[in-house]
């Protein structure tokens, strides 16, 4: 089984660490425009070679490049005999984008999204252990073929993740909220953070702002590509926010202390917190 | 040395242990309104014995209470001849409290402000490599003892604390940023979020909404106590999210993709992030 992995950094090299040591795949070949960061992927093991498009006998490819390419890439696969997923953070804007160039989706797409984010980036942040545990959210259509939803299905389960399904424009909306809100209020909280508050920032300010130090590369084409979830979420927050202004402007210690209660409880619901 | 710690939960047991293993003190008593918590405090070593009082014999009283009763215990120790020092993360707005009953500082308080939260708490919480390498602020008054201050800064740096000195008004402004806006904002972000989002919670979400568990003790005073400069940092933030979601609904490339890059390059200014 030969694998090609489109994108060799943090994502997609993991998943080739992980893929080539859980014994899925003889070979793994990699595409990545940015030529440093390809060298560095062939040093590290993460990839047999870079070759310039994916081979007629390739088995299956992975798409782990920046959300905005992957609807360009189906397309470009269309014809391909494999198997085709991805690892976009968005679904629905994806699929929207592929509907739109070829009328229907190629059945041998498997749309996925492994929950298994982070700042860092690049084939020098690609560890076989990124899924252990983590979500990987499937998001087949109708058109999709099922046997290889199946194997894709198998293929992240053999590198540690827990596979669920769901429709596309749910999980667009759900990481709307869980994942692309938080990245844009990071973003927004550091526009005024200056030198003296970065010498008096303690534990709480690193663990809330890490998501901040994400690259535009990464976040502005999932920004754009899920827009009407993000700005959706954004309204919900602001309203929430909004109302947090009142409470402390009016001193309202009963209105404050059960929001506050509120936002704890419901933290604290999150299981295996390190 | 005699030292009283009144609240022997994180931040107070913390020091407790600390100074203990340090050796700055002989012996260490307790002050803890919970009984639970008091006992919990004295199995775990990190006091000989609670007591209802501040006996005349102590030599330095730590004040590591919720904020908002840190000026009427100041107020209460006013006749108390030795060290009286604290640890809220609100200092102008407690200082005008005191000066508001007593009409000026007591000279031998020193008030400090440790770096060092988390949204956990309690004895169990408490351990004595907490202020380890961690900025601990004092805000001296003209009023104050210099000597006083001197012994007090000697305590942190002996438990692993970086001493430095501000303005008690700009130290209220500058935390209102670093830290009580964050809480501000992950507790306001949690109110949308519900038990599906909890099930997509990935590593970013964790991270961003850690400090969104912590406890309405706590924060409820201490939003009270700094609301004006707390008012004015969401109000900044506003503005900030306000631009973000004009860019983002006008579809700016441009500038939005320069609006992450400033957050990214000034949260990769933060040096040894874990």
């Amino acid at each position: 089984m030969r694998l090609v992995v489109i994108g060799t950094g943090l994502i997609g090299g993991s998943f080739a660490l992980a893929a080539r040591s859980a014994g899925l795949f003889a070979d793994v070949l990699g595409i990545e425009p940015d030529g440093e960061r390809g060298r560095d992927a062939v040093r590290r093991g993460i990839v047999d070679g870079i070759v310039d498009d994916v081979p007629d006998d390739a088995d299956a490819v992975l798409l782990a490049s920046p959300s905005h390419t992957v609807a360009p890439w189906v397309v470009r696969l269309a014809g391909f005999g494999g198997i085709v997923f991805d690892t976009a953070s968005v679904k629905h804007g994806v699929l929207m984008l592929v509907r739109a160039a070829l009328g229907s989706l190629p059945p041998r797409f498997v749309p996925c999204h492994p929950l298994a984010g982070s700042e860092r980036s690049g084939p020098e942040a690609a560890q076989p252990e990124l899924f252990r545990d983590r979500r990987v959210v499937v998001t087949p259509d109708l058109e999709t073929d099922a046997a290889a939803v199946a194997q894709v299905t198998g293929w992240w389960r053999a590198v540690g993740g827990r596979v669920s399904a769901m429709a596309p424009d749910r999980h667009d909306q759900v990481v709307a909220v869980t994942s692309h809100l938080p990245h844009l209020l990071a973003f927004s909280y550091l526009q005024q953070v200056n030198d003296e508050h970065l010498l008096h920032a303690a534990g709480g300010f690193r663990d809330f702002t890490r998501i901040g130090a994400s690259a535009a590369d990464m976040w502005l084409p999932i920004f754009r590509l899920n827009r009407p979830a993000v700005l959706a979420a954004l309204d919900g927050f602001s309203a929430d926010l909004h109302r947090a202004r009142a409470l402390l402007e009016q001193d309202d210690e009963t209105g404050l202390r059960s929001f506050i209660d509120t936002a704890s409880a419901r933290r604290r619901e999150l299981p295996d917190d390190d």
